[in-house]
């Protein structure tokens, strides 16, 4: 490489090695030389370890976001002439949340650009549970993108190659040099990629708990507070929600049968905990998108789009124009589903007082329904009926959980499952759901 | 690369990360794979990042540097019955010691096979120097040396392609990710090579003050105390000297005047600091190669081997193995010397107080006598004359360098010189060459 190139790399390093505090001009450049490649996996895995260390500024690391963002392409959505809003969740078991909420928002009149990613690990994605509705397709154009959500005021795809390159790359080069795991990097991964659909707002829902990647609440709240810092910076408007993944959310967790639970939330039914979410998250939405005056008045928009089927229609414009088979929303049976079942069963009787819940996105990948890496393929119809809660008491022999089953994993499933479900004597009283809610004042 | 060898090192890199204690399985893993590349660049420059911060355990460094020792050729120098002792100096400024010291030393009794390196920066090296001889080849075979050792007990050359490729790769890695100014991957690169060498002991020059590597004397202190551990720990004999380097050591600085420079040390004459220094470092070497009782008998025996004409006889012989012109050892003017000069004077009267090692040493560089990267050539006549120390009583203009110069670089060396001396009016101590001495008894 150019020896200028080298050395500028080199000292750029060595000031986050030192905590000397970078300028805009040293970020954009490292930025800009990782993704030309003038600047080497192995100076950028040396950099990213080092900011493991000593974290980042609050103005490193909005310039580092700017910078990933404006390496690939950014989406113009100003032609839709209405705040656009987005919602991004730190993933978790069972969270089906953009399905019923994209469409019931953009209903009540705020335009929803989503671009979503897919599972990995013990966490399910969008655009796989979107995929078992037969033939809703992901990976648009950026015109059809800019065009459904002007003309429907929402479209649910995947991340083009061109959004974010260096964050791409970088992400990659994380995954194999154990800097993963580092709250400023993560922050400006999520951002880079949410700052490029070409939207004004941004709720955030971060995930704690045994199902979630950061564990404890102070690691998630951190996180919460380093992303609303970086959109205020860039000039958007964030809010984030911490919510609780102690458990999994709602009662389904798999493809298939994710779709099924926010059909049914999208027709004013499903669990309590998975309406409350796409109801609190929604107004916030509304509330950023300036068509309900506060969180209360967003509430009742959201649950009367889903009692006056204004969300479901929104849902059934939105597969039509994405491709998908729209009787199927109706008749569920058109869904891919398996009738292999199986039952995991509780030990001992007592109360359930914590779920590992990562165990049970585990257990639904051993089915076939979430992928270990990238290039794996997915099974949409297999998946777990979780049919407790902590706090529910129950008896020895009781079945906790109901497996979805098609043809393998399912051994292997139960085992994970064996000891997923603490069950104890004294009465456990169930999480709630909400917790810290985050805006700029908070920082 | 294979998924398996990719997961190790990450659970390797991280370990480190997380300050868990490697395993030696796990180190001999790590080099191993980085030596024959299924480990990547970027997994290493993380896990040096990773060293950077959290150092390494003493076991930890020990299997390192023994696992890339062993990741090339070790000398085996079994054949040569004596204890077979070596010095390194971590470098300073007109540091010629090398060349006076491994003759005497051999003519006392002790074998001394010294594979040393060349001159980087604003210090000098062993094998530049030597080649200012003319016809003096470093490059001999394995082979060679090893015969040279038996027959004259001492051998000069290069390092080989073969010694602890290893440690090459990482340290070229080190140099453009910020990690080079690390205690312990510096002490196991330095260890890794010299026990190459095929050596039963090891006296360390560890210098300190403005001209060497680390300007504090805690850090010198650290890292020595770093190195005798790690030789220790291989079963080696390692003395650690700290020594001053806050002036020029000697005279003379450039290659073909530091020749001269030794070749009076060997003929009993020579500057205090630099014939003190030999004969110090010499007394240790032939107390561990126990052909000296203590270290006051060797000194006497160095002392002796330039008065009674022993070391230079020595120095002949191997010059003349090595194909060096031993005509140029009595008549100097064959030596590749400049006729230019230039003075650089004092600007004001008074005491020096201190000196800008660094800033002769790359003085000396601009006129030709360095490099500043490993591809540049150096011109062997060129170098400066060091006509002033600390605590000297000096008149404004009174000459306190003469520069031996050739065709570039004099105005850039004047001006570079222009604040390497402090000159104050009050009475200065000169310092002492001699700081703490570290045996494993010290750790």
């Amino acid at each position: 490489m150019p020896d200028e190139v080298r050395v500028r790399a080199y000292d750029i390093i060595k000031k986050k090695r030192d905590q000397i505090p970078l300028r805009d001009d040293e970020i954009r450049h490292l930025i800009a030389g990782y993704t030309d490649g003038s600047i080497a996996d192995y100076q950028m895995s040396a950099f990213a370890m080092a900011v493991y260390f000593h974290g980042m500024l609050p103005d490193e690391l909005a310039a580092f976001t700017d910078a990933m963002l404006h390496s690939g392409e950014v989406i113009d959505l100003s032609h839709v002439a209405q705040k656009k809003v987005d919602k991004h969740s730190t993933g978790g078991v069972g969270d089906k949340i953009s399905l019923p909420l994209a469409p019931a928002v953009a209903a009540c009149g705020v335009p929803v650009p989503m671009i979503s990613g897919r599972g990995l690990g013990h966490t399910g994605g969008t655009l796989d549970k979107l995929e078992s509705i037969p033939g809703f397709k992901v990976d648009l154009t950026t015109d059809d993108y800019k065009r459904l959500v002007e003309e429907l005021g929402c479209c649910l795809i995947g991340q083009t190659a061109q959004v974010a390159p260096a964050d791409k790359k970088l992400y990659a080069l994380r995954d194999v040099t154990a800097t993963v795991d580092c709250i400023p990097l993560i922050a400006s991964s999520i951002m880079s990629k949410k700052m490029a659909e070409g939207i004004d707002a941004l709720v955030l829902d971060v995930k704690f708990g045994s199902g979630a990647f950061m564990k404890k609440h102070e690691d998630a709240e951190e996180l919460a507070k380093t992303m609303v810092d970086i959109g205020t910076r860039m000039g958007r408007t964030v809010v984030a929600r911490l919510t609780d993944m102690s458990q999994p959310l709602g009662r389904m967790v798999g493809n298939s049968l994710e779709v099924i639970e926010s059909l049914d939330v999208l027709e004013g039914k499903g669990p309590q905990d998975v309406v409350d979410l796409t109801v609190e998250l929604g107004a916030e939405m509304l509330v950023m998108g300036e068509v309900a005056s506060d969180l209360d008045d967003g509430r009742k928009r959201m649950r009367q789009s889903f009692n006056d089927g204004s969300a479901k229609e929104k849902f059934r414009e939105i597969v039509k124009a994405q491709g998908g088979d729209v009787e199927s929303l109706d008749d569920r049976s058109r869904l891919p589903l398996t009738e292999g079942r199986a039952e995991f069963k509780a030990p001992k009787a007592g109360t359930i007082a914590a779920v590992d819940t990562e165990a049970v996105g585990i257990a639904s990948g051993l089915l076939g329904g979430g992928r270990m890496r990238h290039e794996d393929d997915i099974d949409p119809r297999v998946g777990l009926e979780v049919l407790a809660r902590i706090g529910d008491k129950v008896d020895a022999g009781q079945p906790l959980i109901t497996l979805h089953t098609a043809d393998k994993g399912v051994d292997a499933a139960l085992e994970r499952l064996a000891s997923a479900f603490t069950i104890v004597d004294d009465d456990v009283e169930a999480p709630a759901l909400f917790s810290t809610r985050i805006t700029k004042d908070d920082l």
